[in-house]
């Protein structure tokens, strides 16, 4: 059983700075847990109605814990605040991008709710249509797209295919006259823009896969290559700038370099663009170390910023596309283990560290070790008047950057039987997640009303199995 | 779709010094590559006797291969030598780290060859069960056993349970008294040693989830603890220093602890351990930047320091073992793919490099993003006549860290439709594969003097499906 390659190297440190004793353990810190989860009496966690107890009984730890009317009402309240702040403009919509948590069922509700979709693979394009959501409310984004996903983008009719590289250009158009398709494209710009956190950088190149480099004449290529073949319908030009965002100013100097390039297509062959996307990224709180903005933030800033590059560049407002994932299905989904056990660790400093042994972890959470993302936990089982320790919540693995919260304050009589609640795991944790150490992944399911939905059932040794031509 | 989070503000830099331009860039560069794998002269890779068309044809892309006699020989290699380095002294047995790489086919080639195999969770235990190892050639690590894992490895009679915590000695004890079950365990020691690459630390303390501290006397008590439960019949100490270790230095010091805490348990209670357990870690050759020991001089290098530390603290030499996962399962696979799209990048600094779009990513190889791991690639299935291009390797995933090759030289002409060929990949490849955007996994295939078996078999959307309760 090893320890593991580079994370195993920790430094033996304090806490962040960010991390605050809590004055009581029990309380859940917002903003970032699920509308309306709170603890009852005793100490229980509800989510959704219905406490943490009841959940792991019918179904188990670990397991995904989706809060169905939070992520209905974030998707509703970024629809709303988009079409809100558009609405003396040419209008915007917004497509959850399933690339953050997608099932069949999860689909249905966007179904339901009128929002449109953009998917990344062939298999996501199914999933969601599975669930209902009409073809002409999907985008189909991708890098290295193959022949057959965009032959079946076109044949089921998706509204719109977002170009990568040139040499997709020719592939669709190729494509395209073999089914007699006429698809509506846009390309993905790379325009030197990206945005992380409260940081930007601005370069004139991009040393990343995706898109059309603005600064070496690929966009201008991209669009007379495009126009060139007569069965591509050019609707517009989209970018994507980066992940965890959280102000607009970012998004202010995209959508200046996005203006100057819808400018010059309409200088250079009188065509005026219909549509501009501008990705997603909007950040989230994933502990109290972060302050996100609200959607009606977010609109309001980027409206006021397209409308301020159109006028400059003199050219007409084109309509908007954002594509947040994150931002919907992340707050709304927490986490629920058992712990196993719990050890001290004394550190050279002198000071000593909770290591609080989950039924999960790397595999259900690859985020705190691919991307050293911080989370948070609280005690979801019962009230503690212990007082606070400071823990780390690590998982099954045999690997010792099997890490899933790195620091939170825990109650220090925290043991075996516990359940322990993560929040802001709904997007990004299924969606990554594995069979390291040949662990099953956990279940998705939805939560509403005191009531519980299965939307993937817990995975099985047969599920493990089934691929196995040798068992 | 999104770029996404820390991992897409790269540097723009020149490639790393050890990579140097190919004097001919389709030259295999050993030894990265498993024994007796070359190109026929029209430039087409062989491997396992099969040509890489062939096995792209029969199986598609991506796909993992293992070579089969590859893999048996590294197994039988470390068997051997450390055999031979350790027949002076008490012997030493080699356990195959099964969470490296394991389906059913291969625990089968373990069983015939009789190699010992080391599990971490219930399932890899099933699984190789399956493959006809013999319990009594199975060691049962893990970190935060379940109680159901506990009494199944009981109950099947795995050789040995190494215990990682004071806790878990109680939860043994009462699951062996509840089920008339008398376990033999090690119990694995954190002993402030931790190795990766050229080099190592050595603290008093050690900020990470595993073992007992030998520091703050866990050790000791877990000992007192042990020997206190009838049921436990304490065989040794156990520990594991880190991963990707290239020299024995490390080892040294490690064995100096750890026979230093065997002396101690003797001293305190008149008791001789029969073994000593020193893990895995050893490096492998990932690309020509790195220059791993061989088996042969592992198992001298650890049989000397051992010789030396038992003589210095008047003990009985135990019997040892070792687990290597990585050093078996790595060098005998490789991932084969097809090339999408190219797409060279400018970048600020003047020099541009080459996008290769593959079809798979991050989901079939999350190293690259996960730990910065290097990999080679080489063109497999012709020969090229153009000169070597600065190239990265990059695959289907929606975000800007799905990166699988970093830096490489490949053929100014590589283009769509082009295989390639990612070697070592044969250990924590598939076994950390996700459905990162729903993409299904690639079979893994052994390839044996010009045969492919099918291990596992190709992930379908069935597959995927098979857990959606909406589907």
């Amino acid at each position: 059983m090893a320890a593991h390659e580079a994370g195993s190297l920790h430094a033996q440190g304090q806490p962040p700075a960010w991390l605050e004793v809590p004055s009581d353990v029990n309380a859940l810190l917002q903003p970032i847990w699920p509308a309306g989860t709170d603890k009852s009496a005793d100490g229980v966690l509800r989510i959704g109605g219905l406490a943490a107890t009841e959940v792991a009984a019918q179904v188990g730890t670990p397991a995904y814990v989706i809060d169905e009317a939070d992520f209905r009402a974030r998707a509703a309240d970024f629809a709303d605040q988009f079409e809100r702040a558009f609405a003396h403009l040419a209008g915007a919509r917004v497509h959850y991008a399933a690339k953050a948590l997608i099932t069949v069922g999860i689909a249905g509700w966007l179904a339901e709710d009128g929002l449109a979709v953009d998917v990344c693979t062939g298999n996501e394009l199914e999933i969601v249509l599975r669930g209902g959501i009409a073809p002409e409310a999907i985008t189909f984004h991708g890098s290295n797209k193959s022949d057959a996903e965009l032959v079946r983008a076109m044949a089921v009719g998706v509204d719109l295919i977002v170009i990568d590289s040139l040499g997709e250009i020719d592939q669709i158009a190729r494509l395209a006259q073999a089914h007699d398709r006429r698809p509506q494209v846009m390309l993905r710009c790379s325009i030197g823009i990206e945005a992380h956190t409260h940081e930007f950088i601005q370069t004139a190149h991009e040393d990343q896969k995706f898109g059309l480099s603005a600064a070496d004449g690929s966009v201008a290529e991209g669009v007379r290559r495009v126009l060139g073949h007569g069965r591509l319908q050019l609707r517009g030009l989209h970018t994507h700038i980066g992940s965890q965002i959280f102000d607009t100013h970012a998004f202010g100097q995209a959508i200046r370099r996005m203006a100057a390039l819808t400018a010059a297509v309409e200088r250079e062959h009188g065509l005026q663009l219909a549509e501009l996307g501008l990705g997603g990224g909007f950040g989230v709180a994933y502990t109290t170390g972060h302050d996100p903005l609200d959607p009606a933030q977010i609109a309001a800033g980027v409206a006021a910023h397209l409308e301020r590059e159109c006028r400059a560049e003199q050219i007409a407002v084109p309509h908007v596309t954002v594509e947040p994932g994150r931002a919907i299905a992340g707050p709304a989904g927490i986490t629920l283990y058992t712990v196993g056990g719990v050890k001290p660790v004394t550190l050279d400093g002198g000071f000593t560290r909770l290591y609080v042994s989950i039924d999960g972890g790397m595999s259900d959470n690859i985020r705190t070790a691919l991307y050293g993302a911080d989370y948070s936990a609280t005690l979801a089982s019962r009230r503690s008047a212990a007082p606070p320790r400071l823990a780390r919540v690590v998982g099954k693995h045999c690997e010792a950057g099997d890490i899933v919260v790195m620091d939170e304050y825990l109650p220090a009589d925290i043991a075996a039987g516990d359940l322990l609640a993560v929040p802001v795991t709904g997007a990004y944790c299924h969606s990554m997640a594995s069979n390291y150490n040949s662990i099953a992944r956990p279940p998705v399911v939805a939560v509403k009303d005191g009531l519980l939905a299965v939307l993937l059932r817990r995975e099985s040794l047969d599920d493990l199995l089934a691929r196995d031509l040798y068992s």
